[in-house]
């Protein structure tokens, strides 16, 4: 999507045909700072530290790790290292390992010496690829936002509340909960997004809030406390998020605080809905409580808060009183039977075993 | 309560028996400073800008606001503009208005002369009622919580969930929602309690967990987020709010995002108590959420979060892109269907108009 007029992608070759380039995401929505990456160690700490994230985005940088690291080191050995260093990055991430397996099998087989083109090549089509999908869940969440238009009589706007970012900047272009909502803003239909803040690491403060104000959809940022109260007073048509893994039965695990926006819409009779990239569905998984591990992080992600200083420099700053015990989950899991429908690149489906199959009847 | 071994109650007369002396709790948990009232106006710029807050604590200050009022000008004109200005202040505290007409109603009989010193007496006597009502609803409540340390066979901790600020600092002494922690704490029943933060104003953060931290009682401070997925773990024994207002069929109006957590105590039967003392209940209100206002706040609580930087003074960041667009609603109503039940002075009842009937049967 566009920044200052400026077409970007989040991820792309560099000019000298051989670095990555990224969007240091740490560092929106106060500064725009692109960032160099030389080796597959760089692409594993950009991951780690989350200059880049976004389950889609995580693989693509991993796929592309995997690519420098043949740069440096095409051997088996070399391969093999590169991936034990990438998939230790993110333990939640299903598109890492499905990246990384996909990178393997390619390369594996290769004499050494066609290794590094092979991984560029793949590396970038899995990059297009990432759009193209990403573009298609647009087109079926536009289809859903047009309903509602109608339903509403096209009257006053569509209000749509979204969690975390699932943008552009957490896939490659077009993101997967917003990609409808540019299709929509973009078709003129009269879209307004809830942006929940998202601690602790306020990514719709800091991502899902910049981006949508760089490409000019109207939206208001709100506390992750508040959209219960919207649902309530009936200021919410639909509900859309990302995920960073979904079950084979359809259980949804994103950003820690999904499961009570879900709760709360299906109190209210709010459509709540998931827009995920087939490979984000994790098919060996059936119960998502049970079976999917959640990350927990620095505790001091919830203790302090990074913001911009009225001075314009960048400032972490405590919360709480001085050594006060924090801990931080980064993820939950949402139930199936909270979620309306499934938003993918080959439609939309119940949140069901049934429904998934049926899209994907190659997993069946 | 105690602050580094002295006893401490949120608001008291100063030691010339005229002025009143409170704890400016906008400055908390990072310093901890007291300030002197002089004048009604004074009292009321406290209770507005929140140097006081928590329904009880809003009551007591209104009443000594109108003391302090009666020593500048007795008369019926005074009386009323200081009733004008103090309840003027927070639109949606039950509490202030209840304080301000038993204020007016003992006043405005008096010769003027008599005025004064009757308000000093009547705030002190709302004061120790207040002390009084809090230690009962902590004597009730402990019950529950030694019920379920019981039923856990005595094994482990109680794992309490509470959310903004409901301790003694919203009150006189003991508070509410916390009233029954201390007890239970001081009892000898290991109780740990989960702290939401409370975006925005992270009372949890700032508040609770600062007295928790001075009474020595274990917790751990999570966001606002993360209380479903501790609930859907079975990390959570009880869940106890306070409350703003309290309708006269159980429907309760607390602090923005307290109606999530008790979707999710529902969701996962965690028993979701609100501890309120008789006077927040509004006997007027039978639907909470058609018929209670809510109170909306400056949009900057939310675009910017204030804390302590590493040089040690205390800072306000922005944690949005400049410009963005912010809504700040105060309060939700968490409908009664989901509370399992009211701790009160009188004793533990259903959120129910009958229940409600039952323990204050002049209210039938």
């Amino acid at each position: 999507m566009k920044v200052d007029g400026t077409p970007y992608r989040t991820i792309w070759v560099a000019d000298d045909g051989v670095a990555v380039e990224i969007i240091d995401q740490t560092r929106l929505p106060h500064e725009f700072v692109t960032v160099r990456l030389d080796t597959a160690a760089e692409a594993a700490c950009a991951i780690k530290d989350m200059l880049v994230r976004g389950a889609p985005l995580i693989g693509v940088t991993a796929a592309y790790g995997v690519a420098l690291a043949m740069r440096q080191d095409p051997s088996d050995a070399g391969l093999g290292a590169a991936y034990e260093t990438l998939i230790a990055t993110r333990p939640t991430a299903v598109n890492l390992r499905w990246a990384l397996d996909d990178m393997r099998a390619l390369l594996a087989p290769l004499p050494p010496a066609e290794r590094t083109a092979a991984a560029y090549a793949r590396a970038a089509e899995i990059c297009d690829q990432d759009v193209a999908i990403c573009s298609a869940i647009g087109d079926h969440g536009l289809a859903l936002i047009g309903d509602m238009w109608q339903a509403k009589g096209r009257n006053g706007r569509v209000d749509l509340l979204t969690h975390c970012n699932a943008g552009w900047l957490a896939t490659v272009d077009w993101g997967t909960a917003l990609a409808p909502v540019y299709k929509a803003h973009d078709a003129g239909i009269p879209i307004h997004v809830w942006v929940d803040e998202t601690r602790p690491r306020n990514q719709g403060d800091g991502l899902t809030a910049w981006e949508l104000g760089r490409h000019g959809v109207p939206h208001t940022v709100i506390v992750d406390n508040a959209g219960g109260h919207l649902m309530q007073h009936g200021q919410v048509d639909l509900c859309i998020t990302g995920t960073d893994r979904t079950t084979a039965t359809g259980d949804v695990c994103n950003k820690i605080g999904t499961y009570l926006k879900a709760l709360a819409a299906s109190d209210n009779n709010v459509p709540f809905y998931v827009a995920l990239p087939g490979p984000t569905i994790d098919w060996t998984i059936r119960d998502g409580l049970a079976e999917v591990p959640i990350e927990e992080r620095d505790p001091s992600e919830v203790t302090h808060v990074t913001g911009r200083a009225d001075g314009g420099e960048i400032v972490s700053v405590a919360v709480t009183p001085d050594g006060t015990p924090a801990a931080n989950y980064a993820f939950d899991v949402t139930p199936a039977r909270l979620v309306t429908g499934l938003i993918t690149e080959r439609g939309v489906c119940p949140a069901s075993a049934e429904g998934l199959a049926d899209l994907y009847p190659e997993h069946r």
